[in-house]
């Protein structure tokens, strides 16, 4: 009844885990963004920005399939439909709208510009892209002070606000040695089946029926 | 029962912006950035990362006051608390959250980068700044295609995802000459008392009894 449009790419990746851990089944599309597949006319019809990953949901109770885009738009639709890995009560769940706007605002967006100045610009911005990432590392500090304290980002329950951070933490994985509350919470996110799972999306072209 | 901590920048002005359209009480301090307030103990106490906006709730059923940081995540309790500003369906929802997510991890967070690296960075990374800053204006085409289209952001109705977007859009107006249905938009927005109000804190340092 779900259809993922994705790629191997850390947004994509979020989605991925989060379908994986809260057992809904779904088809998955690989896009190939080398080819530049989304910016076909094809993949323009579902998502006319050009960008993965598209949740196309078949049953969700309208007479149309919902066509949702943005990782982090997914991530809250998904625990909402399904009450899994987002707190009931109010204030917990502010806490984890909180750490995950803080990840994908002011860190999942920053290294996507860095990237963009260091590898698509023309010509390339490389100081400036150096100048982003040392920012970026700033925040890392703040996040490690905060998982010294919590088992998880938002506190003691895992949540979409973990999965919304680890693929991009997972990115940055060789400058971690500074941070060893974040590499803890790194290597034992890594070790959940459901998040194995959903990094390793879109390797086959599959439906991954739950 | 609800103290705001902000400055005049797009991010502060999103939750002025909605408390106004809510009509809760708050009473307002100011923190002067050029001065390094943020960085400040007293604030630090308040919010580590150091960075304005932050929300005190006094009122939220728990027995500690609710600090919360991230203008993103401020807006999604303020409707939750409210029941205002976003919508009663899940996939009406869920387009609101997709909106509000592009505009602040894909425009906001560049623009955020963009002035950085002008303003901020030694030395000044111009040439990066104007690339980044053309990047935003591809995503202010898609936006003008879907005001063709919707009076508001997600749709027909006024949400939150028009409230994260408008304080930064004005940011931009001087360029927004090519998109007439952004411009339509922006005008309509700003006539709105509510918005004129939220936009014009923190001006004073007084308490906003609505």
């Amino acid at each position: 009844m779900i259809d993922l449009y994705t790629a191997s790419t850390f947004n994509g990746q979020r989605v991925s885990i989060m379908l994986e851990e809260i057992g809904l089944a779904y088809s998955v599309y690989k896009i190939n963004l080398a080819t530049g597949e989304q910016k076909q006319a094809d993949f323009l019809k579902l998502n006319s920005s050009g960008r993965i990953p598209v949740l196309v949901d078949h049953d969700n109770k309208e007479a149309e399939p919902l066509v949702l885009t943005q990782s982090v738009a997914i991530l809250l639709y998904l625990a909402e439909k399904t009450g899994k890995l987002i707190p009931e009560s109010l204030p917990a769940r502010a806490k984890v709208y909180e750490w995950m706007n803080f990840h994908a605002v002011d860190i999942g967006s920053t290294i996507f510009n860095a990237f963009y100045l260091q590898q698509r610009c023309s010509p390339k911005q490389i100081e400036a892209a150096e100048k982003l990432t040392s920012k970026i590392h700033e925040h890392y500090r703040y996040f490690d002070e905060q998982l010294a304290n919590n088992e998880y980002l938002a506190g003691g329950n895992y949540s979409i606000a973990d999965i919304t951070a680890l693929p991009v933490v997972i990115t940055q994985q060789q400058k971690l040695n500074e941070y060893p509350n974040l590499t803890r919470w790194v290597q034992q996110l890594k070790q959940r089946p459901a998040v194995q799972r959903g990094m390793a999306v879109p390797a086959k072209e599959v439906s991954h029926e739950n």
